[in-house]
């Protein structure tokens, strides 16, 4: 089963295709897609159309993509909701059945504890997919997010795990 | 030039297209597209899908499109934030100009106060686009964004030749 795995963002949109056979991994891809334009739609754009390409590229069966966190910051929240607009609407597209996560069970998932931070996340991504060339922190969260759907789905029993 | 006004929502998006020749404005039509689907990326796809339908049938120039208000309730942004992505994004596909408008300035533009409610927008929009059927509350608050995008852009498309 191939997962991607998406940490939406405006600025910065990581991403990460893994291979899932029972319970080995293996790394295929992983990336961070950069929003380019003079203003938010041409940035949207531009993320839904790196995004199309990825999938097209990689053809993964199934994606992930992490919860966002709500904070006080109502502006940074309205911004991160825009990308994770599209970040959800491009594997629906494909048709993609799509889990979302929140941070704490990835961390927990992939790390063993909900509260790791950054390089102890990008560590563990990088024990549990042997040589994969790890493009970033926003890269190696998005292959975290992969990891977890791709121990938390059972095929062929795959729900889509609500919002 | 043909205008189209979005007032971004999940679970209902309204539109509304109007003709604005010079001060001279004509309605064309208007709607509300009603989000459908199990989940969250089955709605905002159901939102795309709808409003590029749209699109592709009254061929607006240029787009206009509420600002959301960003409020302290931070999960109802982030939901609004996902719905606004995509009524960001479809316009930018079809190489339309996008306006971007807060709630204030549509309603001192089209009520001449910035704080009139619901009744007197859609009251005022009837005034201004006299024959125009609307669909609810929600249509009339994007054809109001739509008046007031064409009050606001100078285009040069506007002036007509030999006139």
């Amino acid at each position: 089963m191939r997962v991607v795995g998406i940490d939406p963002g405006l600025r910065n949109l990581g991403w990460g295709v893994i291979e899932a056979d029972g319970s080995r991994l293996t790394h295929i891809a992983n990336g961070v897609c950069k929003s380019q334009g003079a203003d938010l739609a041409e940035r949207l754009l531009s993320l839904y159309r790196q995004l199309t390409e990825i999938l097209n590229r990689f053809s993964p069966e199934t994606a992930a993509v992490e919860q966002t966190f709500v904070n006080k910051d109502g502006a940074g929240t309205l911004k991160l909701g825009q990308a994770r607009g599209i970040a959800m609407l491009v594997p629906a597209q494909f048709g993609l059945t799509i889990g979302e996560y929140a941070p704490n069970t990835v961390k927990k998932t992939v790390v063993g504890v909900g509260h790791a931070d950054k390089v102890q996340i990008a560590h563990m991504v990088k024990v549990q997919l042997p040589g994969a060339d790890i493009a970033g922190p926003d890269a190696a969260d998005a292959l975290a997010i992969a990891i977890c759907h791709a121990h938390h789905v059972k095929l062929p029993a795959m729900r889509r795990v609500g919002s």
